[in-house]
């Protein structure tokens, strides 16, 4: 690749220059940290690109967008139009998984220039004679600089236009001006002082469901048929059907290996365990092994290939956990004790955040010179997982390992398989959180379970969607997780868990409930001011009653079918919130690009009394014929409003239910003349 | 130097990697296009670095700001402040001209993690003996580390502590939380592994004139005694008593040089010139000689040199054009009409805007194989001037050359001369005129003369003063040129002149006046809708009555005098606009740093009417006592004015005063009790 000379620092050499390139390409974007990460698209979207584009004086520049899958050789070209204020954009698809690169050309056409500067000496009436020879000799240089037919006719229209120069200066001003020549002009423009803008972008390009996807956790000991028996793989199968029923994609396991005996936790977190206590799955390993062997109690390779095949055919993912971390009698601690911290007195340091203590933990150590040979056993790990068919992996605890190895692992295993996805489960400082993303993970979690009011929800999610952020982080949105029940749906009841579903499956076009605690309203927090689960599934086996009439299912089976038939929500970058006069209330929308399919949210945030209000919507952004009535039908009930104008009237009883989500349907008169909604 | 292993685009190489760097250091401002081009100070000014900075996990990590003049081999290190969210900072002050260069260094600090472990397990009550050797250790590693009396020391804590915790616990842990124990482990800190971070970025220290200037611009050939006749450089002597009473400091004179007489122009622009025509000087070069003689009429070698030397005695600097252009009878058409364009019919192609033409003018042509001869050529014209005893120059249309080429020059000179300082006179597109700034310019033009109303002024300046451009652009404001007349001079009287001075002098910490034309009111435009003065300066000479009684030569020198007096008009970096309920009325202040110095200035954008309005001062960043009356002092008009809390009348009448430029005079009370203001 060749470099643009401007953009090098080698103020030195440029007295050695006997060529100028005159063109400058600068403030590219998207270009993430000055292009030393790559941003993310899904098959079929488009990658638009801007730069500053412009030369010294007045010459008429072109530019062009060079991309190209990073297994091909040639760079497509498309041509880039001006904005304004020398500002300029083009934009491509992705059409194929893997690493796609990006960069810019623009060169000077003199011919263009000459061509604008002719014609205003012909309108003020000057003597052209001289003009016209420069253009023919435009005209030759081009016919020179190729070969072949396209040679031949320039060179014949340049013979042409001096030959009728001698007889009528009309007829060669015309001729010079022909539709034709200028665009073999065009095509042979002379770049070879072209600058190139010196860095190749990139773009990693995943399937769709790395943007569209809901995700649900649940533990597969907890399927057992009966309360108090552990379940297994052969009894998760069975349970396949009730989360497909509810519109579900992804099926997340928490770790499915052996657990750890020494200082396995109790029930609730206590130190203490009794020997009948399950431990924790995150507490990895034991002597029947580790990060790739199976839980004794849930089956083996066959009952966990069939799960994984049984899955799929009922349209769900399964999802597995990489929690790089091992219990005290992981095989790794007997083996490879170089991989851990040990402390003075010769024991392995246990996972700590003074003054609390995680002794049934140890964390793996990086940063000594046995980290190439513990990078590659985990990479191995993955790899293992890989060969039993999994392609979505959730990490736990990413932000505690070093940046790098995510890079490293992350870029080796696409590299292999381009549709593997990560997620990220880290909830630690926005820029751990954004550079993880920047490091290689397909999606992140996000804050989104402590954004509750109005104004959190709008500030953090125009972030999300309005930023640069959009274009390498893609957030996942859980309402609750193993770890987190929080306060709102600890104390907002029903209403709580309908409204944080609502917000999750339409602020995001990825996100995920962990169940089936979430669809049964489980809100009975460890003790007050915590946001641990009471008896969580995490240190013991829950046996839940997932046919009760109470339960949340039907409803999320709703939502996730208003998903799946509306475009409008399988992205997050259309999202805009528009304005209510009432703080309890929140609006927002998405659209399709082509306002085929506009979907308007109105949630009332608070879960215990009936709000009301009046909504703003943008005619213009909407195309909303404001002459006419439209109507709004509401998906969840399948209500339907007739709203007229950009203001109208919401009210929603939370015990009824706390939020529409509305289709808008223009009005479409027909040739007989009654009202008919598209 | 080294670099950011993890900034650089290396993935296949982590593997190889056992060792790992876990901060990083990203987002570092100021960072001009990802540090390709340098910012821009004065000597004595400081340099505010800020960046993002963070590892994995969390432990405690440290940074310092590196910092040295180019010259100097070894970084001087200024520790870092954590601010919010993983942004850090900290700033150093540029004490010399030229070229300084910045960094950032940054690693974990292992003894200052376990330190703060430590202390939350010994708040918890919890057994800490393992953890105490863990922390010797550590201060045995760091006594390791060094030699000589700071390892003995180390060394020895380490023995005592692990004595001392045999026989009594708490007297270990004391001794290991000493001051000065930490104090040596901070400075002992391994920073092996720190991260460095990938560049080095520059500044460019210019003297105090590059940010503090009063220009004044004067055809030395119209300084003659009698009108009619050509003055001469030994009657612009007895013009600098006039020009520096004015309170200027540079003295500005457009080219020197002879003047081509083929095409030269006439009186207002004419194509057609008599013998007696003086013609333009930018049209330079005649048989006489080029751009390294003089005009044979102004004087020789002596006469310009004893004037420069005169004009240091009056304080006024003299400033020279560098118009890299030629008249068709310069010497470099016929040595060099290989640095022209040539035209088919083999004449040198004149400059034109079509339908203008610009026959009396040659540009360069620099895009052949004679470029570099051409670049050097022009950087022996600056030299030969350099050595004449100038050091500031105006470059009359820089964006019609290439940007490198100025690059190169800029730098090559100012790497001799570091107080040689560039103005860039590029009225073009924004986009052009930064990247002029970014290529080295001191100072450039601005839009200033074209921003008439509060709106464009506020967003203007904002826009200069408030944004990353201001580390690279130093603005230049000048009310009007020989090319520029604006309509609100030509129509706004006297008090138009007025307010356009007070604006340029107290928005610009730099500004410039084309005189005599300015402070004597010349107004007559060649014709309706042109911006060119009639019987222009630039094509013929001009008589003026700088005695005028009506001259604005005493208004001019209160408003430099007190741009001297007032070092918060000295620099724009402070520049606030504050609200006023008229728009017609500008109200904006400068302050230093310490607030010892609090300018207020109002104008009166209305040239024809009093206008009146009330005044929002902003109490808390100017620490005024709302308690308190406070003096606010016109020093224009020496009236004072008894104003209290933050909203107060101001009226001004253009026919009397249309601005106030006051000091903001705090009440202070002395021992005998009456009031008396600072």
């Amino acid at each position: 690749m060749e470099v643009d000379e401007l953009d090098k620092d080698k103020k030195d050499d440029i007295d050695e220059l006997s060529l100028v390139q005159r063109v400058v390409i600068e403030n590219v974007r998207p270009e993430i940290q000055g292009g030393r990460f790559p941003i993310k698209r899904t098959i079929g979207e488009h990658v638009e690109v801007t730069a500053d584009i412009y030369a010294d004086g007045h010459d008429i520049l072109r530019a062009v967008l060079l991309h190209r899958p990073v297994s091909q050789r040639d760079w497509e070209e498309v041509p880039m139009q001006p904005l304004v204020n020398d500002r300029w954009q083009a934009k491509f698809i992705v059409s194929a998984e893997g690493i796609h690169l990006y960069t810019l050309k623009a060169w000077l056409d003199p011919f263009q220039s000459w061509s604008r500067d002719f014609s205003k000496k012909l309108e003020a009436g000057q003597d052209i004679s001289l003009d016209l020879l420069t253009g023919v000799q435009l005209v030759q240089a081009a016919a020179n600089g190729t070969s072949g037919e396209d040679a031949r006719r320039l060179s014949a229209w340049a013979s042409e236009i001096l030959r009728l120069q001698k007889q009528n200066l009309n007829d060669a001003v015309e001729r010079l001006s022909d539709v034709e020549l200028t665009a073999r002009m065009v095509l042979h423009a002379d770049r070879s002082q072209a600058t190139i803008y010196g860095k190749e972008l990139t773009v990693v390009v995943d399937r769709e469901r790395a943007r569209f996807s809901a995700w649900y956790e649940m533990f597969p000991r907890s399927c057992g048929a009966e309360a108090g028996r552990l379940g297994t793989f052969q009894e998760c199968e069975k349970r396949l059907e009730y989360v497909s029923g509810m519109g579900f994609d992804v099926l997340y396991l928490p770790p499915i290996h052996p657990i750890g005996r020494t200082h396995r936790k109790g029930k609730n977190n206590t130190e203490e365990s009794t020997p009948e206590d399950v431990g924790s799955p995150w507490a990895i390993g034991s002597k029947e092994g580790g990060h790739k062997a199976f839980h004794p109690e849930l089956g083996a390779l066959e009952d966990f290939r069939r799960l994984v095949a049984r899955a799929k055919e009922f349209g769900l993912e399964v999802a597995l956990d990489l929690a790089f971390q091992c219990a005290p009698d992981h095989p790794y601690v007997l083996e490879h004790k170089e991989w851990f911290r040990v402390r003075p007195d010769g024991s392995v340091q246990y996972a700590e955040n003074p003054p609390k203590k995680y002794q049934d933990i140890y964390p793996l150590y990086f940063e000594n010179e046995h980290n190439r040979q513990l990078r590659e056993e985990l990479r191995s790990v993955v790899q293992f997982w890989i060969e039993q068919g999994i392609r979505i992996f959730r990490v736990d605890n990413p932000h505690t390992k070093p940046f790098d190895f995510w890079e490293w692992l992350i870029a080796d295993i696409k590299a292999a398989y381009p549709e593997v996805l990560f997620l990220s489960e880290a909830f630690t400082r926005t820029k751990v959180m954004h550079r993880l993303s920047q490091m290689g993970f397909t999606q992140s979690y996000t804050y989104f379970a402590w954004r509750n009011t109005k104004s959190e929800l709008t500030e953090y999610f125009t972030e999300l969607t309005q930023t640069e952020v959009r274009e390498y982080f893609r957030p996942n949105l859980w309402p609750n997780t193993p770890d987190i029940l929080t306060e709102f749906l600890q104390f907002g009841g029903r209403p709580a868990f309908i409204i944080r579903l609502v917000l999750a499956a339409t602020l995001g076009a990825s996100y995920g409930i962990y169940g089936p605690a979430f669809e049964l309203c489980e809100n009975r927090a460890l003790r007050p001011g915590s946001e641990e689960y009471l008896d969580s599934e995490k240190y013991q086996i829950r046996h839940w009653d997932i046919d009760s009439p109470n339960s949340l299912r039907t409803l999320i089976a709703r939502v996730n079918q208003i998903r799946r038939e509306n475009p409008a929500l399988q992205g997050d970058w259309s999202l805009r919130f528009h304005p209510v006069d009432n703080d309890q209330l929140i609006v927002y929308s998405k659209t399709t690009g082509d306002l085929s399919d506009i979907i308007v949210v109105v949630v009332n945030l608070d879960p215990h009394y009936t709000q009301s209000g009046w909504v703003d919507l943008p005619a213009e952004s909407f195309k909303l014929d404001l002459q006419q009535p439209y109507q709004v039908h509401d998906l969840l009930t399948d209500a339907r409003y007739f709203w007229h104008g950009t203001h109208n009237y919401v009210e929603l009883n939370p015990q009824l239910m706390p939020a529409h989500i509305f289709r808008i349907r223009r009005l479409v008169r027909t040739e007989r003349d009654f009202d008919y909604f598209l």
